[in-house]
C-alpha cells in the first residue's frame, strides 16, 4: 500500500505511548514479578569448559537456614523424563547432565525464599570434575576429535534439520550449501583472483533489564511472566517440553528494558519451569548483568572470501566459506548460519557463487541471534574483501561497488529477485553525505586521515506468522492485541499508527494490549527486523476487517454510505445502550517457496531486504594506534519511515550498538574460561564514543507490500558500520585488519609490523 | 438449535474446569491481589438514617502513625468535579456529600499501609450531625414530606428514565405501567373480588467473600481488580465519572465467592478508583461481611394484588399496586421496579391486567438486583393470592391454577406471547412429586400438617448483548475470550462445553480467558440468569465462525471435502510451522421491540421466561408455631440442562438461598438504625435447616432459540419456594401470614388470634 500524501499517523513523530509511564516509574517489568510463596533461584555454575561431573555436593548448601531445596538435573528428572530443549536442536539440558560443556554452565540451582540466602548457599556448593580436552575455535571444531556433543538432536519443527538426526562423531550442526552457476567456471574466465579471511569476535547482548522468569506451575497449568522476545515460542516449547497442550501455558511478558535478540526463543523459561513444576511453588530467576555472559552471545566467526574479478572490475565468481562458533548449545544458531549464510556473498550481481555456511559446536557459552543475525559478521568481511580489490585493481571504491551492484529484478545468489532494495541510493546518500567526491585532508605527521565506504544487506527470516486482533469497544476506543514485544524499539507506538491510520483516529487513543499468550494472537517472535513488515501487516488487515464491520453495520442500521455517524452511536441504535464490540482480525505471512536443499535456490529466500550503506572518516595516532572515528554516516533503506523519530533512534541506536562490537566489545577467553566477565572489563559505547559527526538516515524508498510502504528498521545500521571503519583505517595508514574488533593495539602492531615489512623491503 | 441425541459435551456432567484449583486453594481471587505502593481504605460510616453533616473531625485519625491520609467528599472533589455514580441515577456520591440519607453510609476513608491502622484511625473520626426526619417505610415515602433526594438525576443510559429528569418534590424514583384490556370492566364482569396485601422483607446477599477492590489510577489510566458481576459496566461507568474513553480503564475479574447480584453495576469501584486518583497509589478496600449490610440488599415490597374472578374460576381481570424500597440510592431499582413489575400479575392468562410498579427512595441502606431481581417478591404475593382465591371459590388449588394458567402461544400481560415456558410441567410435575393427589395424614394433635403449591415465572432482562472470541492456538488447543464472571455457578465450564460441542473437542480442552475489559469483549454483565443463554449463543456463534474458518483454511489447502487432518496440521501446512491461529466471534442480541410507555405492551418483553414450580409439605408445631419443611420440591424449566450437575447445584442452591429469606433472614430496623447486623443475629440457613426431603428438578424441556436448547437456570428456584411454603402452612393450621419472614413467632401470634377470633365468634 502506497503511503498517502498527507496521513493522521504515519509518518509522524508520534510520542512514544509508554513514554509517561517510563518517566514516572510506573512502567511494568518482570523483574517487578512477586507472587505469593514465590522462590527466588540462584546459579551454580561449572568452573570448567568441557568435564564430567562425578560429584555435586550441596549438602552443605541445603543445610543453610533460609534454603528451601538445591536442586540438580536428577531433581529436574523425577518430574520431566526427557528435560532437553532448544529452538533447533533438542541439545540443552535444564541443568548440566553428566558432563558441563562450558565454563560458566548452569550445574545446580538453590531456592530459597530469599534471594541472598540462595547466593551464600551457591557458594558452598562443591563439584568433582573429570576434565576433558576443550575445542574453542570454530575453524579447529570443524575437524576435532574433541567432540561436544555424542549425537545430533534436531527438534522436528526445523525440517531442514531433519537429515541430521543421530548423526555422531561431529560438531557440525548445520552444513549450509548454497551453489549458483558454474563458480569454477568463473574463476577460470577471470582475470584476478582475490581470497581473503576475516574473524569476528565472540560479543554479547548487555540489555540493560538482564534476564529474568518467574514460572507458577500448578494443577498442570503454567504461567510464566518473563522478559521474552518469543512469547509464542516460550509457549509452544514449554508446552512440548512438559507434554502439555498450548492453551495450558500461558506467558505473559511486559516491556523489556532492551533483548536484541538475546531474549528469543527460549531461555531461563526451560529452567524456572522445570523448578516450579518439581517444588510446586512459583519460582523466580534473575540473571545478574554479568551472569547474561553465559546465557547467550553472538557467534564468532571466520569467514574465507574468493572472489574472481575480470580486468574491467567486474565480479565474475566468488566462495565463501563461513564457519560461525555456536558455543555448546546450537541455540538458533542453524538459522543464523543458513540466513547470514545465503547473503555472504554481499549485495553484488555475481553470476557463479558457491556458499558453504557451517554451524559448530565448541566449548564456549552458547551463540544465538543478535541484532543483524550474523549479516554484520558476513559484511565485515565482504566489504572489507571489495575494498582490498578495488584498491588491487586501482579503481574507486565507491565505483567498484556500484558497477558490481545488485539492481531491481536483478536475481540475488539465492535466486530471489531483488525489489524495493535502495542499494544504490544508500550507497550514493552515504557518499554523498560523507563528501566522497571531494579530496579528504589526509595529514602528514603522526595523525593520519581515512575515509571508509561499504554497503551491505541482509534477508529476513521467512516463513513466518504474525496475527493480530483489533477490538472496538462500545464508546468507539480500540484495543489492539498483538504478540510483539515492546522491547524499547517502539513497537506499540508503531503498531497503534498503523491501527489509527486504517480507523482514521489517533494512535494515542489506542490501547496496546500486551502479550499474553492466551489472549493476544501469535507471533513468531519480536526479531530480525520483521515486526514492522509482519505485524504491521497483519495489524492494518485487523484494522481493515474491523473498518469492513464497521460498514456492515452501517448497513444493517441503514445509514446512508458516507454517513459519519460516531461508532459509539451506531452501537447505541445496534444495542440500545453503550454496548457491543466489532472484533477485526488478521493475520500475515508471506509467500514461500522452500529452498532447494542442495543449491539453496528460492523465488522467496527473504519477504524483503534490510538494506543500509555507511561511511566513515577516522584519525589515526601512528605513534599509538589509537583512532577517533571523525565521521560515521549510515544509511538505511527502511521504506516509509511510519515515525521518523523512532526510525532515527533504531537507526542510531543499531549504530552505537555496532560500534562496540566494532571498536572495543570482545569475550576474551583463557583455557576456555572467560577472563573478562565483568562491565569493568567488558566495554560497552558509551556517550564519550559517539563520532564528533554522527548521522543515521534513510533512503525514503517504498517497500511496496509493507504496511503503508514500511520496512523493518531495527538492524540495518548494524551491517556496514564495521567494514566502513576498517576500510577507513586502512585508508588512513595502509594497515589492513581483519579480525574484530578494530583495537588501537591490532593497529600499532600492523604498523610496527608494515613498517618492519618497509625497512625490509628497503 | 436443537438438542442431538448423543453429544460429547452437551447434556454431561462434566467436572467443573477450575475444581482442582479452587480445593487446591490456588485460585485467583481480588482478595489476593497485592501492589507495590499500595494503600488499605478503611469506611468511617453515619450513626443517623438522615442527617445534615454539621462537621467531620479527621484531625486525631490524620495525626495516627502509619495513616497516609483521611479523605471526605471535599478531597475527592478537588480531582473529581461531579463525584456521583450510579447505573439508573448519578445520585450515589462516592462519599456522603453535605448529606447522610441512611445510616451506614460512608462518610469518610482512611488510608493507611496498614488496614488495621486504617481501623483504628476510623475509630478516632468524629461527626456532628443536625438530624433530619427519615422516612423507612416503602408505603408511607411515596406521600412523605421527607425527601431523600432533593431531584432526581437520571442517566442518560436509560431511555425510559428521561423524563424524571430534574423531577423535584418526591421519593418515587420510577412509576412503571402496564396497561391491558379494561380491568374495571373485567372486575365489573366478575363474580368474586379478592384484594389483598403482602410484604416482603429486607434481606442480603450475603456471598462468602465481600466485596474487595484494588484501584490503580496511573498516568490517566486506571486498572481495576475488584469482584464483580459487571466488568463491562464498571469500566464504562468509571470511564465516565473519570471522563475517560473506555479503553483507559480496564477491569480485571478472577473468580467470585458469589454474588448474587449484589457484586452488579457499580459498588466499592467508584469510591476506590477516586481515592487511587486522588493520592496516587494503588488503593485496596475490603468490606467485612457485617459491613455488606451498608452497600446492597435486597427490596423490601408491598404488594396489593386484587383480583375479579368468575364463579367458575376463571380469572377475569387484574389490578396490582407494587411498592418497592430502594433505600437512599437507586442503584438498579427501577429495573427491578419494571422487569418484576410486568410480570406481578403471575404467570395467569388473564384479559386485563393493571399494573402499577414504584420504585421509591426511603433513609435504608440501598437496594439492587439479587438473585430473582424481584419476582420472588411478586410471587410471594401473587401465588399467596391464588391459593386465598381457591380455597374461597372451593377449588382444588392445583386445579384453579392450571384453569387460569398461561399457555404456549398466548399473549401475556404484556403482550409478549408465551413461547417455551414450561408452567404446566413444572407444575404437573411439582404435583406429582409431591402426591398432590393423594390424601395427607394431616394429624390431629399438637402437629398438624398441610401441603403447599405454587408456580411462577420471571422475565429476563432486555435488550442485552453478550460477545465472546474464540482463539484456536497453532497446536489446535482452544481459548475462550469471555466476560462471564465465574462465580461459583460454573459458568466456566458451561461455556467450554457450549464452545467444545460445536468444535467437536472436550470441554476441559477449552481454556476460559477470565473477564479483563481489555481483552475479553463486551458482556453486559453476569445476572438475572442471562449467561447461559446470552453469553452461550455467543459462544456458539463465536466457535461456528471459528468452524467455518478452518473448513476455509482447509479449502486453501486444498484438502478433500471431510478431511479430519488434525488443526495443528493444518497450521502447519499453512505457516510452516506450529503457528497461526482461527480466531471465531460471535455476537448476540435478542429480537427487541421498545415497550410503549403508557401501556407496557411489547412483544419481546423477555428474550426468554424463567419458569419454576414449588411445592412444599410441612408439620406446624400448634402449641410455639415452630414448623418443620418436610418435603420441598421445586421444579425448573432449564431448557435443555447443558451440565445436569450443576444445574441441580444451581437449582437447589437459589431454593436454600430463598429458603433462608422464607423463613429467617430480615434486616431489622429501629429508628432506622440495623440492629442484626451480624450473623450472630441474621440467620443465614445451614446445613440443619435443610428440608429432609428435597428434590429440586427439571422439565426436561426446550428453549428453542437457546445455545442447544438451553436457558439461563440461575434464579428460577427462588421464585415458588415462598408461596408454597407459605400455602403449606396455611393449609396445615388455617392461618395465612401476609409478610415474610415466616417465623414460629408469627404462626404462633396468628394462631392466638385465629383461637381468639374463633372463642369470640362461638
Amino acid at each position: 500500500m502506497a503511503a498517502k500524501t498527507s496521513m493522521r499517523n504515519i509518518g509522524q513523530s508520534i510520542t512514544r505511548l509508554e513514554a509517561r509511564e517510563k518517566v514516572t516509574g510506573r512502567a511494568e517489568y518482570t523483574h517487578h514479578v512477586k507472587l505469593p510463596g514465590m522462590l527466588y533461584g540462584k546459579i551454580f555454575r561449572s568452573t570448567l569448559p568441557h568435564a564430567r561431573i562425578k560429584k555435586v555436593d550441596v549438602s552443605a548448601a541445603q543445610k543453610l537456614s533460609g534454603v528451601f531445596r538445591v536442586v540438580t538435573i536428577d531433581d529436574i528428572r523425577t518430574v520431566i523424563p526427557h528435560p532437553y530443549y532448544g529452538p533447533a536442536f533438542h541439545d540443552q539440558p535444564v541443568l548440566a547432565d553428566g558432563k558441563v560443556r562450558f565454563a560458566g554452565e548452569p550445574v545446580a540451582v538453590v531456592l530459597a525464599t530469599d534471594p541472598y540466602v540462595a547466593q551464600e548457599a551457591v557458594g558452598l556448593i562443591t563439584a568433582e570434575y573429570e576434565e576433558l580436552p576443550a575445542v574453542l575455535d570454530e575453524v579447529e571444531a570443524m575437524t576435532s576429535d574433541v567432540l561436544v556433543h555424542d549425537e545430533l538432536r534436531p527438534a522436528s519443527s526445523f525440517a531442514d534439520l531433519k537429515h541430521l538426526k543421530g548423526r555422531k562423531g561431529t560438531n557440525v550442526a548445520l552444513d549450509y550449501k548454497l551453489r549458483r552457476g558454474d563458480v569454477e567456471a568463473g574463476f577460470a574466465a577471470a582475470d584476478h583472483i582475490f581470497e581473503h579471511t576475516f574473524r569476528s569476535q565472540q560479543v554479547m547482548h548487555t540489555p540493560m533489564e538482564p534476564f529474568v522468569t518467574v514460572a507458577d506451575v500448578a494443577d498442570g497449568r503454567v504461567t510464566l511472566h518473563t522478559a521474552s522476545q518469543g512469547p509464542s515460542f516460550v509457549r509452544i516449547e514449554i508446552a512440548r517440553l512438559l507434554g502439555l497442550p498450548e492453551n495450558r501455558v500461558r506467558v505473559k511478558v511486559p516491556y523489556l528494558g532492551g533483548g536484541f535478540g538475546g531474549k528469543l526463543y527460549i531461555k531461563l523459561e526451560a529452567l524456572v519451569t522445570s523448578l516450579s513444576l518439581l517444588v510446586e511453588r512459583p519460582v523466580k530467576i534473575s540473571l545478574t548483568m554479568e551472569e547474561q555472559f553465559f546465557m547467550v552471545t553472538r557467534h564468532p566467526c571466520t569467514f574465507t572470501i574468493k572472489s574472481g574479478v575480470s580486468k574491467d572490475g567486474k565480479i565474475l565468481a566468488r566462495k565463501c566459506s563461513v564457519v560461525w562458533n555456536g558455543g555448546a548449545y546450537a541455540d538458533i544458531g542453524p538459522r543464523v548460519t543458513q540466513k547470514a549464510g545465503f547473503t555472504s556473498a554481499g549485495p553484488y550481481d555475481i553470476e557463479n557463487v558457491w556458499i558453504d555456511s557451517h554451524a559448530v559446536y565448541t566449548n564456549r557459552p552458547p551463540a544465538g541471534a543478535l541484532r543483524g543475525f550474523g549479516a554484520p559478521q558476513t559484511a565485515w568481511a565482504y566489504d572489507c574483501h571489495m575494498d582490498l580489490i578495488a584498491e588491487e585493481l586501482g579503481m574507486d571504491k565507491l565505483e567498484f561497488r556500484r558497477k558490481n551492484l545488485l539492481r531491481e529484478g536483478r536475481p540475488q545468489a539465492s535466486g530471489t529477485q531483488m525489489h524495493d532494495a535502495a542499494l544504490d541510493t544508500a550507497l550514493t546518500d552515504a557518499a554523498k553525505l560523507i563528501k566522497w567526491d571531494r579530496p579528504l585532508d589526509r595529514g602528514n605527521g603522526r595523525i593520519r586521515r581515512g575515509r571508509g565506504i561499504a554497503v551491505g544487506f541482509k534477508g529476513i527470516t521467512t516463513p513466518t506468522t504474525s496475527v493480530a486482533i483489533v477490538n472496538l469497544y462500545g464508546d468507539g476506543s480500540c484495543g489492539l492485541y498483538i504478540g510483539t514485544v515492546d522491547m524499547g524499539q517502539g513497537s506499540d507506538t508503531v503498531m497503534a499508527q498503523i491501527c489509527a491510520e486504517v480507523l482514521d483516529m489517533d494512535a494515542a487513543a489506542i490501547r496496546v494490549v500486551h502479550p499474553d499468550t492466551d489472549v493476544t494472537p501469535y507471533d513468531m517472535g519480536t526479531l530480525g527486523s520483521r515486526s514492522t513488515f509482519h505485524m504491521g501487516n497483519a495489524v492494518r488487515r485487523a484494522a481493515e476487517d474491523a473498518k469492513h464491520k464497521i460498514a456492515e453495520l452501517a448497513k444493517e442500521l441503514g445509514l446512508p454510505e458516507g454517513s459519519n455517524l460516531p461508532l459509539s452511536e451506531m452501537f447505541k441504535r445496534r444495542y440500545g445502550m453503550q454496548a457491543g464490540n466489532i472484533i477485526g482480525t488478521g493475520s500475515y505471512i508471506p509467500d514461500y517457496e522452500k529452498p532447494d536443499v542442495e543449491t539453496g535456490q528460492s523465488t522467496t529466500a527473504t519477504p524483503f531486504w534490510g538494506v543500509a550503506a555507511s561511511a566513515a572518516e577516522v584519525e589515526v595516532d601512528t605513534e599509538t594506534g589509537h583512532f577517533t572515528i571523525t565521521k560515521l554516516i549510515n544509511v538505511a533503506d527502511v521504506g516509509t519511515a511510519l515515525n521518523p523519530k523512532l526510525v532515527r533512534l533504531q537507526l542510531s541506536g543499531a549504530a552505537i550498538m555496532q560500534l562496540g562490537f566494532t571498536t572495543t566489545e570482545e569475550m576474551i577467553f583463557r583455557d576456555g574460561q572467560l577472563t573478562n566477565g565483568s562491565f569493568a572489563d567488558y566495554k560497552i559505547p558509551t556517550l564519550l564514543d559517539i563520532p564528533r559527526e554522527f548521522v543515521n538516515t534513510w533512503t525514503h524508498s517504498e517497500q511496496k507490500d509493507g504496511p503503508f510502504g514500511a520496512k523493518g528498521a531495527g538492524e540495518s545500521t548494524t551491517i556496514t558500520l564495521s567494514p566502513a571503519i576498517g576500510n577507513a583505517i586502512a585508508d588512513a595508514v595502509g594497515v589492513r585488519l581483519t579480525d574484530l574488533p578494530l583495537t588501537p593495539e591490532k593497529i600499532y602492531r600492523a604498523l610496527i609490523a608494515k613498517d618492519g615489512a618497509a625497512a625490509k623491503g628497503k
